[in-house]
């Protein structure tokens, strides 16, 4: 476990394959030079040199290095076959480098799917979990809360529930910075009573557990409940995770377009407009997912960090800082540690 | 099946049950009555006398019956418990005038569980239809798209997604009049590959039939889509319906209350807001349930409206207006000939 953890004295190391996100490479390497300036970690950007070069010679930046990676796992490869066939591409080079501990953390944009592959193929998972799951940060109106998991799992049973609670819950405490995180589970009711079979076997799990539970359990939870800020760490499978956050993001985005779709349609009112731009500027700044980094892949021997498709610069260097605060926190030998110290939940109830 | 037709000489007879819905019994009857007097239809508003009487009484409405019911079922009652328990309460009465060919349909508000579990038990279900779904219309960018399952059935098999794009589809154009309604199965992606087993069995079924396929397939769709307006019914299981709805109202109700704090925040800018204020009111007029009436149960023998536990008079009016249609367009005979009409699916792929 001590090879794991960093030196004090010796600068952390961040891996980040720049081939993904809708925008490009050029804007990825951008993202990981801002996040480079800011940073005392060294950077290694794995890629195309004849991308990454020109960016990093303009920025003069010494803290950071160029991995060169042929290879890119495009979307619509199988991600487990790609893993295989294409060797040197940027992920797996990049996971790679984490394997060999020649990095601390990989950060990755876009195709969850390949980072997902790659990362449990290269690592493995830890000792006791039994599936990874992706912690995504959202905003709520009291602030953060994480949800997990947002699509590596899609098929659960109740035990793999009780792990993310804890990985989310372990991730929110001491990388986020949440004392004794409030951990719901996602469901169609408030009531214990309510939900799906997974759902109501995971709460008999859950609360089954009350005395030696290693986190705190509030409840089923609502959407609802997600978004006033009701828990700090929100429980579901990979699958409802995964439309919980894409039907997320249609919503804001068609109230955001209706929004700017009606002001537009009143010319008259434009000058009254004007002086409301900083405000809806920071609305959408507020219910924007780059502001608040990239979400983590937990349950893995090693820190990948996903960052949303569309990153632009500004969420890539915000990716970036996730995983600096993540090998900060050493987060993958806390979890192991914690799943070791944990009572084994009891044989669901049928 | 013709005893169920409505003379187009007589007119139809609206079963409200007022007791329900977070507003109270006196709101619900002013829906009511503001739902007879633009209407031709009879309306029978079941209840206590004491709350429906003084409201009717200055409404001087002519096509308004009142049917007393002297008991309730609360949020707290187990719904089919309290259905052999509490046989005198509205939802019930409501429920068997339409049994009894008193009424053509039953509108609720609120208590989802209680509607349908009475209606299932008062009706019994469509031959040919394994569990009934919630049909709830949405708002998107180019009009409504209509989400079920919304909530009635939990968990749910294949061949229960398809009836429910069967049933969803045949309501879609004959009762909100868009033609060859595209359907679309939630997913976690647009890819056929994607999905937890439950929808990928579910698209392999759906295209297995093309040939054959009662409704028009577009195929996977994630939350976004949806409110891109991408297709016109989009269906999931219960549990994931009640997720996506719930994540819905909790995104729009933490935009539209961040919009307002922190324009209520910069006092200076309030002249500017002023002029804005019907643009605000349209958009959330656009976003709010009560514009699209209430959420039909479909799969029994009887048409059930459920209107949202929020809804104030004038949602509770829309309700009433979806049952009408529904009565008008003879939904539950129409889907009762479809199913019998359409080919068995073949058994799922395993």
């Amino acid at each position: 476990v001590s090879d794991d953890t960093v030196s004090p004295a010796a600068p952390m190391r961040i891996a980040i394959d720049v081939m993904g996100g809708d925008k490009g490479a050029k804007i990825v390497t951008q993202g990981a030079l801002q996040a480079a300036r800011e940073s005392r970690a060294h950077y290694l950007l794995v890629g195309d040199p004849n991308v990454i070069k020109p960016e990093l010679a303009a920025s003069g930046l010494r803290n950071v290095e160029i991995i060169s990676a042929t290879q890119v796992i495009e979307m619509t490869d199988q991600p487990t076959v790609a893993y295989k066939k294409k060797p040197d591409a940027s992920v797996v080079v990049g996971a790679k480098l984490v394997k060999d501990k020649r990095a601390d953390a990989l950060v990755t944009i876009g195709n969850t799917g390949a980072a997902m592959a790659v990362s449990l193929l290269t690592w493995g998972r830890i000792k006791g979990i039994d599936r990874p799951a992706i912690a995504t940060p959202l905003p709520s109106l009291k602030g953060t809360v994480v949800l997990l998991d947002a699509g590596a799992t899609p098929d659960c049973d109740p035990n793999n529930l009780y792990e993310f609670a804890l990985m989310g819950s372990i991730y929110t405490e001491k990388v986020l910075g949440v004392a004794k995180p409030a951990v719901g589970l996602l469901s169609n009711g408030e009531e214990s009573s309510k939900g799906n079979e997974l759902v109501k076997r995971a709460h008999a799990l859950f609360t089954q557990q009350q005395e030696e539970r290693p986190f705190h359990f509030f409840g089923n939870v609502e959407g609802g409940d997600v978004y006033r800020g009701a828990v700090d760490v929100v429980v579901c499978d990979g699958f409802t995770g995964n439309v919980f956050l894409k039907t997320s993001e249609g919503v804001a985005e068609m109230i955001l377009r209706s929004l700017r779709d009606s002001l537009a349609e009143k010319k008259l009112l434009a000058p009254f407009v004007l002086p409301l731009k900083p405000t809806l500027h920071n609305l959408r700044k507020k219910i924007d997912y780059a502001e608040r980094g990239g979400a983590p892949l937990l349950g893995l021997n090693g820190i990948c960090i996903i960052g949303h498709g569309k990153s632009d610069a500004y969420a890539v260097q915000n990716a970036c800082r996730a995983a600096e605060r993540a090998v900060a926190s050493d987060i993958v030998s806390i979890i192991r540690d914690r799943v070791c110290e944990a009572p084994a939940p009891p044989p669901p109830p049928i």
